[in-house]
């Protein structure tokens, strides 16, 4: 049987959250979440647009989700973000409470896993899903910023 | 000389914001943020009534500082917050840069400190301005939550 809604399925469309976000040019990272097979939140950064750094992909996308929901908790939901998730973001899930949370790329630099943010006991945290494709498009955003400067 | 714009001052109007909280049947945190003396954002928790967990007084006031600014960054900035701030509330500050942050009372449990999330270099952080207040405050509200359920 083919299953058209995995995980590659979702991640792409993360994917093309956050090239809208480097249409902008804004720090290219989107993000979905799915609830049973069903997209309630896309979101993209946009902390340059809005002048506000709480603005990241992942908190634009809880706050969609919530409001799609009805209720603050994310049991049950999955959230895909194309990069490893901050220590605000990785906060702001751990309040959600959300079931899983898939990355694509890491962020070894200021990504929760090496900033050692603590996650909810409720989540599962996992990653590498099109992780050369948001890492590649990340890249050429920094690549062609610098080449600006 | 009197100084009437003291830590004692700042927090307070941190606490009156808690207060509104407190009135809404929300947590009772509150914040401002200060830039020469001036109150440029106030914002209390707002969780229950938003139905978003990242309706934290720290988050609302980072977002409304940075709108009267103009600017994303909170340098010369200072933040009053009635308890110690969360992962994610900490996370936002790292991002923002601010240089000073003020909390009342110690959040042993969930609080960034125990947590171990990570400040900005530039990011100075102290605490146990009106502490007592504060923490009496949050006590107030739990204990009448627990003898509603």
């Amino acid at each position: 049987m083919i299953q058209p809604y995995d995980d590659n399925y979702f991640m792409k469309r993360a994917l093309q959250e956050a090239e809208m976000a480097y249409e902008k040019k804004e720090v290219p990272i989107g993000a979905v979440i799915v609830i049973n097979n069903q997209i309630i939140a896309r979101a993209h950064n946009l902390t340059e647009t809005l002048n506000d750094v709480t603005a990241h992909a992942e908190m634009q996308a809880i706050t969609a989700a919530s409001n799609f929901l009805g209720g603050k908790y994310l049991n049950n939901c999955i959230l895909y973000v194309t990069i490893e998730p901050c220590q605000m973001c990785a906060g702001a899930l751990f309040w959600s409470q959300i079931s899983k949370i898939i990355y694509g790329a890491r962020d070894e630099q200021r990504g929760c896993i090496s900033m050692g943010t603590q996650l909810h006991p409720k989540t599962v945290m996992t990653g590498g899903i099109l992780a050369e494709e948001a890492s590649q498009l990340l890249k050429k955003f920094f690549i062609e910023k610098r080449n600006l400067n």
